[in-house]
């Protein structure tokens, strides 16, 4: 089964927790044990599994991504003035896959699924959920 | 075929080779082509597709992630004191997809599979292991 | 389905557009919908998906990697002297894990696939692309 999640973003970075409409998706496939690919359709997006206690990780990701990949120094700037977005999507990337147990995605107590966003607000934004079975 | 591999961490930061019990796993699923998804349960670890002629790689990895996310100055600090554990997670990510070909991870000579531990030592972490077989 | 596509390098360190082959592989298997697994078979290199309108942001994401991770200043360095290139194909990992949708890589407008070399040239680099359909 493959479906579309679309989502809005509302800042110009944040990361979106995605975990229930995949936990959603997973339910409906009827698919009991296998993997679900989970692939942001954007060059300045990624998809991250982090920590969703609070929002603090949340925001240390993206102060980190700041830090490391400064905006305004790249050649790709002359252009559209985001090549530090292209460059956050390419070194966190845009697939996860996470594992199927039991009907669910097979993550830890804290672990949870984020659409990242680094080149925002968006008004439409889409992840590509694919669903295949073991055997 | 999906199995849990667990191991046990002995250091704060390292990473443990787990190629023998994925390549067992392969084995023992009776696919001879398709692919193997390598999923670390937790948000303070990875998986990392890396060298393993000896461990010079294997500590220049955490050497550069310690570089690169410094501990000690996240908002997520406050809470417990490991934000840069779950960044360095984020940033490698937990899951690496790698082929079977001939019935065996299609690693190339130098490639090993290990699992990053960014927040031990720990006594049970879990590797959920779901090998697919390709059309 | 499974292939390997090859390829020369001709830098010390680049990215290499793969997504025609890729493409081609696609339709090739009959596939409609499902993913395709791209793997990078070598610890000095890896798979990123990006921004294709140009080589600016091809030249920036060499750029930021040679700035995150400096050459000769690695415990690795004493045997091969390219620690740096093991660094940065961990940092961006080797697989990556495309939808397949009607037929083809469900990239959006912008994004293409590229094989990075981070220790080259070299005469042949290996790519395992691995196609599963969903269920």
């Amino acid at each position: 089964m493959q479906k579309i999640i679309t989502l809005q973003t509302t800042k110009k970075q944040g990361l979106y927790d995605i975990t229930g409409e995949i936990a959603d998706l997973v339910k409906t496939s009827g698919v009991v044990t296998g993997i679900v690919s989970i692939y942001a359709r954007g060059s300045t997006c990624s998809i991250m599994i982090q920590e969703n206690w609070d929002e603090s990780v949340q925001n240390d990701v993206i102060c980190l991504l700041n830090k490391i990949v400064p905006h305004g120094v790249w050649e790709h700037d002359k252009q559209d003035n985001n090549g530090d977005s292209h460059l956050k999507s390419g070194i966190v990337g845009v697939s996860q896959t996470v594992p199927i147990s039991d009907s669910r995605p097979g993550l830890s107590t804290w672990q949870n699924i984020f659409f990242c966003e680094f080149d925002g607000p968006r008004e439409r934004r889409e992840v590509v959920v694919t669903i295949i079975e073991d055997k």
